[in-house]
């Protein structure tokens, strides 16, 4: 995939149609407030002025990172391959979460520890795990390449099987650590601005999981600088599921497909796309505030303002799943609601 | 109904059984966020450790205002009785978010100024609108008690129905009004403390609504009083359709109905119910933050902590249906998710 290519246009003209239909809603106008925004946005989206979510499509990526090692984790690494058979056997909350909303699921191995392929699990690894982003770049470019087109991959079956939402997700046990290191990188930032407590560590170990990520930036030149190459800080200590992530974004953005952003790791990719392609913005829903204490600053960054808060802070697309109904309410409300004429209603 | 009467007690067997098993859920402890605590909490009122939302209940209770000739809202009065045929006509914000999440929705007309019944409406009108209370008392002591029954009623119809959550919504031109002075009376603020927008008034507006509850509140001898009596600031300030509100959380936390509290005035008459019978509270949970400039000081007096907060000001219980289906993610979250020893996945 080519992370500069130009982007779709948004549909300025189905915009202005959904904008105005809102107007001639039996209700106050502006109401609804972000359901009567989300619904415009989607019009634009998907460029026609009643916009619908029938299928959305969820890509988790699994991968593991060599940063694990320095001990920034709650939870062993081998958690990250147990967890892919947790994702297709139905009892992690995505699997849940994907049944109920009716979202289709595929799980991608973008470069877990895992020997094998795992059953049901599409292998794609761009290597078995990251290299300990304290000791060299995570990985090269050319596996970093491999990770942005595995991402891109997912974006195109996601359309090949008709989706209208594409939502990425991701597992990798040490990856707020990587997450953290790449936005520090691309915003100026010290670790401590960025560290949190990812799936449970206490404030000690936040502040060694924050001096991992300062001597990181320091190794790899990445320690406020100014302007870096968005791609070079990603090989330097960002994450095999982060790159997919990105490169799915970029592929949804060119192909004209939404994207609905899940949480800290996911915004972190989302940070790297805009980066690499400013236009990838336009197509991007955010889920939800994460509990993750950093990811107020990514929201900030990228001027996004989420739809739900609900102290969440799994990963796994979560947060953007419990989000799906949210959207097609937002739809049915804006296609199904009477105007003040048809209804017989005095406008205000 | 008498409001003094026991609640139920909520289940703490069920309540703990629903937190151990939360512990054993593949992921980190806490991770879900409110998700996890709305199961355990869903799970105490229903008296069952997996509890699920499968009949929620929507009764909207209509009625008009003597004090919207003091020109307190940006929409005509008649726009009460048309919204009851939009209602009935599945036109309505609040049709529409019924049929998407599967709600039943009943329409009850409280006392609006309807000189005859609506059809597909529940005729039970405590009187035809209230009195402006700037000149002389809402309601008599008598209508009250009507009102509240009219609610105990739509939560009895709903027990019948097999419901498993109680939903109240409203719909009453200048009910915010009315909602704030009662809000004001309860908590001892003067008019501009509570007033907003409602549908749509401007600044010079929001003043005006303020001096108006300021002179009702004096009046009616409730500027700042301390303590006052719940039923006497109803009678002197409130609607039917907060009265009937009332009546319904009341009816439902003495027959162990969870509430799912809709915005600024369901929180107003909630403020009331738990007034009169502090024991309500615990069967009441709160869907969303309103944009009604005072939503959140009710919030805040009720220690409320809602799900949602989209900048919605509809009523109707819009932001309540809204919230419908992370009730049920978080049900089946709760019941869906594989344990650590069944998924074979290492506990952090």
């Amino acid at each position: 995939m080519t992370p500069h290519a130009a982007v779709k246009p948004l549909d300025e003209t189905a915009r202005a149609a959904a904008q105005a239909r809102q107007a001639q809603l039996t209700k106050p106008a502006g109401s609804l407030g972000q359901l009567e925004t989300l619904a415009i946005t989607l019009a634009a989206m998907q460029g026609r002025p009643l916009p619908r979510i029938q299928r959305p499509w969820i890509s988790i990526f699994a991968a593991d990172h060599g940063v694990a090692e320095e001990g920034v984790s709650a939870f062993p690494q081998a958690v990250t391959q147990q967890m892919l058979a947790n994702f297709v056997g139905g009892g992690a909350a995505i699997s849940v979460l994907a049944g109920e909303t009716g979202a289709t699921l595929e799980v991608v191995d973008v470069g877990t520890l895992a020997p094998a392929p795992v059953a049901g699990v599409i292998h794609a690894q761009a290597a078995r795990g990251t290299a300990n982003f304290c000791r060299q770049p995570a990985m090269t470019a050319t596996q970093a390449q491999v990770a942005l087109d595995v991402g891109a991959a997912a974006c195109a079956r996601a359309r090949a099987g008709g989706a209208d939402m594409f939502i990425g997700g991701e597992m990798g046990i040490a990856n707020t650590t990587a997450a953290a290191a790449l936005a520090c990188a691309l915003l100026g930032l010290p670790g401590a601005a960025l560290a949190g407590a990812g799936t449970g560590i206490d404030s000690a170990g936040v502040a060694r999981k924050a001096g991992v990520i300062d001597r990181a930036l320091a190794l790899h030149g990445l320690a406020a600088a100014s302007s870096p190459d968005p791609l070079h800080a990603l090989c330097a200590v960002g994450g095999f599921e982060i790159a997919a992530l990105t490169g799915a974004y970029l592929a949804a953005a060119q192909a004209g497909v939404p994207v609905l952003v899940d949480g800290f790791i996911c915004s972190a990719a989302a940070l790297l796309a805009v980066r690499l392609n400013p236009g990838a913005r336009d197509w991007m829903l955010f889920a939800h505030a994460s509990a993750e204490s950093g990811h107020a600053t990514l929201l900030c960054a990228l001027d996004a303002r989420p739809l739900l808060a609900l102290d969440m802070r799994l990963g796994e697309a979560s947060g953007a799943a419990a989000a799906i109904p949210l959207l097609r309410l937002a739809c049915a409300l804006h296609a199904g609601m009477a105007t003040f004429d048809e209804a017989g209603v005095a406008h205000g």
